[in-house]
């Protein structure tokens, strides 16, 4: 069941569920520190992220508890004659409450929000071993037309 | 030869060059519009762009002309512990500079301004169909790891 559930901007005290969710799986838990307290560096980029009308830190709550994230980018660009796009990073369910369509509601809410603000596409990553997220999304109408290449500079 | 190759910031005269390369291949023909003037819509979005500090529109300029553009983007993100990334877009050098090893320098200097702010890695898309592109970047070090998924809101 997932009535009840409602989509907003993420506060400062959502950041350990979101971190949380970030860390549980094979990708995530090699790179992140779900510690109490969390790493200063995670607020930092919070505050940075809350600061900027061009990013928005989503978070999906159901029955009062944060039970999935999204990071929602809206990027000017040049091309397209100038049109603006939005990407969408880390998109997250916890593992607790998949297959309630959560997910999709989620991305549904996200098309809107871009939709409002004038944007002509919505991009995204997706690690290539993910093969599930990909069926995700292509039932949600986007096309995997790119490879994303990554250069690592630590 | 690409001695005296220099890179800047665009400013709004560079439009022009900036659209033409963009306009200049198969994909791009089919969504830019370069005409004589341009589109008040590639105005607007340069404005915004050169206001935003975490966005960089850079040119490539050799004997006083503008032969090569890329869009960098610094984004703030929750995960890699808060780690700031780069993305870079609309990588183009012009047709008549191709193998001189413009767009290489070019991605080079890209890299090191990450590298002064901080980033930790920095990530970017190329159509499937681009493979002599795939090539290039391999060849700086970066991974295809990621499908690379758009929805078209239009």
């Amino acid at each position: 069941m997932s009535d009840g559930l409602l989509f907003r901007t993420a506060v400062r005290e959502d950041l350990p569920s979101i971190v949380r969710m970030l860390a549980d799986d094979d990708l995530g838990s090699q790179r992140e520190k779900y510690e109490d307290p969390l790493p200063e560096s995670y607020y930092a980029a919070f505050e940075q992220i809350s600061r900027d009308l061009n990013h928005q830190l989503i978070v999906a709550v159901l029955e009062g508890k944060v039970i999935g994230t999204l990071h929602l980018m809206f990027l000017p660009s040049i091309s397209f004659q100038g049109g603006l796009r939005a990407q969408v990073e880390y998109v997250r369910v916890d593992k607790q409450c998949r297959n309630l369509g959560i997910g999709s509601r989620m991305m549904e809410w996200t098309s809107e929000k871009a939709r409002e603000r004038g944007v002509h596409v919505i991009q995204l990553t997706s690690h290539l071993s993910r093969k599930d997220a990909h069926r995700f999304y292509e039932k949600l109408g986007f096309k995997g037309s790119h490879l994303g290449m990554k250069l690592d500079l630590k």
